[in-house]
């Protein structure tokens, strides 16, 4: 997979307790990346957070029932990020759906074993 | 809220254990920023870094006593997040913060029930 | 230091598993930034991801055996930035490097006491 050079960044910004189709939202994205072939996905958890909804959720108290903001970030050439987009589209219902213009300086592809 | 199109993101970079009026930072960023009407904030706390005090921080050891990093990020039209920029001038007396050009490729916002 | 107006940011993408000289990458990575006297660097640990290796991995599931994904971000002068990454062409073995343009529009740095 060749995608060194320019390149389009997409961070996703939901809830931890969205769900998709029975399964965590942000899992519901990184496995239909993985299944378009993307070249990577990462979801980060934050500690507190609001978005489309307003509300402000926070680790501090009642964690387990609380709503934290996920971010799904995921880089690969611009056709192949909008070409995931549509499928966002089906899949955010409530959130925020941003890009912008990367480099990618390195991108380097293990062909060998698994690292762990 | 109207936000499609070009947009603004603003990553602030602090200290976990900074505080402002009594409260932590990047708890008081968060809340003026819904205060002002922003689209959004997310907070993430990281495992380890250094900044403005150029000190290595780490969860590996003293979790309890560490100032770990930890980034708000904002994305909004371009003049609100200016606007908020004039705040923060005020409550961040150390760190770094930074804007970028994104594109808003969606954002919904839920009209109903808070979902959780 | 003085790094206000235009700056490059760098996000590197690899494994919280992978290592460099007996040391995890990242943190690796964190010193030789501190070493070469940038303005600061962020670790976040991501609940889930796939990436050069194409494996999903999560939180989920046997954490202390996983491999999750980090990324590490450093902002600095673009000449900065640069020099880093050829430091980086050592270190990163597997794994995605990004660069896109920001603007710095503070940076403080505490001349006093460290603060905790």
């Amino acid at each position: 997979m060749k995608i060194e050079g320019k390149a389009k960044a997409l961070a996703v910004y939901i809830g931890e307790s969205d769900h998709w189709h029975g399964k965590p939202l942000y899992a519901a994205i990184v496995e239909k990346a993985r299944e378009m072939g993307l070249a990577g996905a990462t979801v980060t958890r934050g500690i507190m957070g609001f978005g489309a909804n307003s509300r402000i959720h926070t680790t501090a108290i009642l964690r387990l029932s609380e709503d934290l903001p996920v971010v799904v970030q995921l880089v690969d050439q611009p056709e192949r990020i909008d070409l995931f987009m549509k499928q966002l589209d089906e899949m955010v219902t409530e959130g925020l759906v941003v890009t912008w213009n990367v480099n990618v300086e390195r991108y380097v592809h293990s062909e060998g074993e698994p690292k762990s």
